[in-house]
């Protein structure tokens, strides 16, 4: 069949029922606009999947930027246990007074792959754009009121180039707005130099892979989170103490992780990171990216715990995307987000989430619960 | 307010619209059966996100072990054009006869850091896992009739010991049964050899790290899909011809990743992943190590194009997790799998959609419609 | 014995003599200045290893803001068949009227990590580093009259923070220059802001390890060599096809490095590097960022192969460390280095030596003569 | 000028004298066999360069295998303050009672990449390999009676096949017996299944290439080594306590590390490497596998600092390559080995100096005294 001939996703669905005779009336089931997800959001439309929706919290934080805080995280998962142990890492962090936030914007990246051709056309390129940063900076903001250039970085070797161009989008996650403005620099590259581009997405950008130069670099928002934990906190809410719980943050986060090539340097950031971003409608696929990091614990000397987190790059938005969905814009509602900081704010309370979830399974780790953990939230019924 | 509280979504839900001034109507509409979701996928659980659900296909693929299967792909996602993108790639698939595919199951990981205090110890630990392996793979299989023990790596450095166990968790993805088995292993290393664990995951099995452990040795489920394009199917479907579409491939999957320190030599494995996983409830945090993988490209003499993708570390199951709630289930209905091969199958399916993926994408890229296309399929408002 | 009781370098070899009863005779044939060596270079001198010393050549360079020259390349090295094999690649190159060479200096670097204790002295430590690099600039600059402060990069998490600064060392390598300036540096910024650096060296130089900091944001010098090869000479000299030779380049050196989580997407990069820097007196422990790089390959319409390798962070320098010894500073004199450009035109002699390697070995392995290379250089008698 | 046609070394330094109107007389001043080392080690040979020789140690170790064992460790080194370095961590290893060593062989490897045209090709050949490991042993062992294969790894994607065999090379570093035993399988398999290779060395082995394969699956004889350090000695010798030591390892090696995408986790240990490899003939491109690795540090209860390296890949021989040249020679000789062990004992004295330069230099860094040590040891006359 061809989906495209359905003009509504309800033909559409009963078309493949008829045709693969299944019935899909879960997926039937649905309260977004239709009409606009399935010009928006998604082609060949039959409906939709639902995901369990929890909510951690309250979470507390300090933004510096912003009076302390308490938010509620919408997680949406169908892991079980991972909602329980954000909610016991918040639980902590409240009872310490809140984690200190804290984020920067790096910017959305996408830029081309030029064929240069030879290293004489390369130098030529390079030249080019080093001279005429202006001239990108204007090109590039005339394709969106939105967007506003921020700086390049240009790599060349043998008959390629690459540049990777990073913009501020504004309160949106932003890659349409970056490939747009990454087009409109390239077409004006292509003219004036005459070298023409290969492809408007090179890989250096780069766009949902795991990568150093997203780590080292960054990539969307940066963000970061503390907690001092005392020694009460961390006997009564989690169970354990703060030189027993570095000793595996050690062991696993820092010398597992480097035994095993890994970007990533904790427990769990992506289970966090995935799914509050699909609870808030932004791109799941940039969890590949937004899960790099590091997560940091030191023992204070009356023996409090010093952890922190540390993301790189967090590519998030509160409009576009999939943030326009009903549903994912009652989820973001409930953040009850600053108008001014948005995007900022929205990454600082990710960072706090993700510090709330490393400090709860590292501790379960540590004192040997988690199996036990996992069977209680249910999920030993699987075996 | 404390979540725990409540003894349903409902009333949950209620209490938080009531506390927060917000609505959540949306959220509470659902289908799933909600007293089993909130004691197995989701705690706190205040009702569900939906994502829209797309269909692609046919996909015709081969896998050497069944009869040759025409496929819908149901793909969830807020990012308006993938789908379409895939459908396209399909269709070059289809009327290229079909893409061949091949998976081989490598086993979940799961597996313990020890602290052995020194190199004696560690010497110790690792003869004793060496002489026992029988005896592991005993303990191990008697905590579920569904897991069989694979192999062991074993790795000790100073004062720590590491070891990655990979299990058949059968139709699981099985995390949860790997965890319960290494967690009988290690409490039976511990008893024999008196040398204690600090964690049950050591980081060294790795779980939803970008790492090169799992890109090298692999997790999970390998899988692998190719097809050739001809010259016309090419120019046709895809609007390219072979050779542009190479240089586009070289310069960006593989100089382009090169150059940014990347562990996907690809286009956009991960959004067709995640896009997957969402849609047949597999644990979206594993698109971090599931979007793992290169794609390769070959102009045969007579201009048609060899293709191909190879995805070292999906994780995936069909039982258990999120794979049991209804619009999920509706999602791998739709696959109509075949009973004996199940999850290597789903691995196969998998690999054949991000086959149809990337074919489209570096076409669009080659062709430079990337713009185009995404203002086509309505990205362009969100500017 | 304690070697320091012993005034001079004949002396101390003897009684080492004695007391192991072993002859020392071939170490104790040296002919530089010992009193200088042991001094400058080498503590507890006891005399000098000899390693053979080949020339390869003439290389023909064009750097673009030198006239053509012919380089004879020295060679230190111990491994049979590498100095015929980058001869080879030598006269290919010549014959092909020279490879075209550019260089750029980033700088070396060097950079403390201090402990911030936590977010917001990590912050203060940011924004005083941002107002005040003019102050840093000029103590760096105070430390050497030959070194200039280029530019700084700034990460922070949790408690700690890393920079990495970037300074021109003129004619030498520059890592003492580049860290006595990091030192005074670092002591004006505890000054300043009364936060402490744990270690002037922080690993986020990042010196002497293979990293993808150094790969993606350079180190010393970054290098460029290309040539288009002509079918003739690819048949002639190197007995291979343009075709043969960048399937084998593709397979080994993109896919093979990519399959292996390989930082040099080369064929032999290291082999090269290290038998030049001991020739001319670098410090043989930059081998490991020296090698990283990429080797690109490209068949063109009239069958002739256009080749070019990349070399990202090549530490160099032709005063200090090793040069000044007179076996090294006879070989740096054979390559009649242009005062002016002098370390620059040593990283285009090294790029330019780089190119012939990779272009021979990669033939041979073509062409399958690899093994019968090595017997006839003699290595086959170690058998 | 054309080397060949110059008959013996002498003659063809004088003519290059000539040609370059340069004097050449320190690099005509060596003592090994010229015919041998232009026929084994090195083509067109003019001479040798000479690099100051040094001593550390002694360096206690106990290898649980040989008696406990003083050793003098011969550097070679141009970079003054290294052998200093190293000597002082020797002696607290010493004071110490000793640092514990241990060594294990995994192999040489080496292997090709096939071309296998398609999946069918790739599942063909894998399941001729599985199959044929008898074979494939038989026919390795043949080309070398001090050859043993020990096991091999298979990886194929879309059109390719790689495999990476492992040797034991006895006393020799193995390249060339690797390379020769690769040869004949690979001829073997091109026959039996009629699969071609592209390259007899696919980059999958992997040499000379900082790669994550290595330190993950590692190569040729993986090292360790620990002491313990006493609170007297650390503050005595190294004039320092074992919490500030701890710190900086931990912002350093582990932190700073991950922060700059590295793959060695430790301060310096090329520079041991690089030394000690010079020193005793191994292959300097070695350098780069070989300076993979991990330090580990733990504060004990005593306030004693537990301190180990681990090094994944060290490339070693005594015999072949350049440890028959007469200065390398007799700086194995300084080593007097064990006849029985030779090759796992070079590699314990290896992972025992490499702990000593850790030690050391990770106590100035701490202590704040690198630049100081650096200037005394005359590298500040370079400034």
């Amino acid at each position: 069949m061809d989906f495209r001939g359905y003009s509504n996703v309800d033909l559409r669905r009963k078309a493949l029922e008829k045709e693969l005779r299944v019935k899909l009336s879960h997926i039937g089931n649905y309260s977004f606009d239709a009409k606009l997800a399935s010009t928006k959001n998604c082609e060949n439309m039959i409906g939709a999947v639902q995901i369990p929706l929890g909510v951690a919290g309250p979470l507390k934080l300090k933004s510096g930027e912003l009076p302390v805080r308490n938010y509620y995280i919408p997680l949406a998962t169908t892991e079980g246990a991972l909602v329980a142990s954000v909610n016991r890492g918040c639980k902590a962090i409240c009872e310490s007074n809140g984690a200190n936030v804290y984020s920067y914007r790096v910017g959305a990246t996408r830029g081309p792959v030029f064929y240069t051709g030879n290293l004489k056309n390369e130098r030529k390129l390079y030249k080019w754009v080093k001279v005429n940063e202006d001239k990108i900076k204007k090109i590039a903001e005339k394709t969106s009121k939105h967007l506003k250039f921020k700086k390049l970085k240009f790599a060349g070797l043998g008959n390629y180039a690459f540049i990777r161009f990073s913009f501020d989008t504004g309160d949106a996650m932003g890659m349409n707005m970056a490939t747009i403005a990454a087009q409109a620099i390239t077409e004006l590259i292509e003219k004036e130099t005459g070298i023409k581009s290969l492809s408007l997405a090179g890989n250096y950008d780069v766009d949902k892979k795991a990568s150093w130069m997203n780590f080292i670099n960054h990539r969307g928002i940066k963000a970061w989170a503390e907690v001092v934990l005392s020694e009460k906190i961390l006997k009564e809410i989690l169970k354990i103490d703060s030189e027993k719980l570095f000793d595996v943050w050690l062991a696993k986060c820092m010398i597992g992780s480097a035994m095993s090539g890994s970007l990533g340097f904790n427990a769990h950031f992506a289970n966090v990171i995935a799914a509050f971003y699909i609870a808030t409608g932004q791109d799941p696929a940039h969890v590949v990216e937004g899960s790099l990091g590091i997560t940091t614990m030191k023992v204070m000397p009356d023996k409090s715990l010093y952890t922190s987190v540390y993301l790189p790059s967090l590519m998030l938005g509160i409009i576009g995307g999939g943030t326009g969905l009903s549903t994912q814009k009652e989820a973001i509602n409930l953040l009850k987000l600053d108008k001014k900081r948005s995007v900022l704010e929205l990454a600082e309370v990710v960072a706090g989430s993700v510090l709330a979830g490393e400090i709860s399974l590292l501790s379960s780790l540590a004192e040997n619960s988690l199996v036990k953990a996992h069977k209680k939230f249910g999920r030993g019924e699987n075996l």
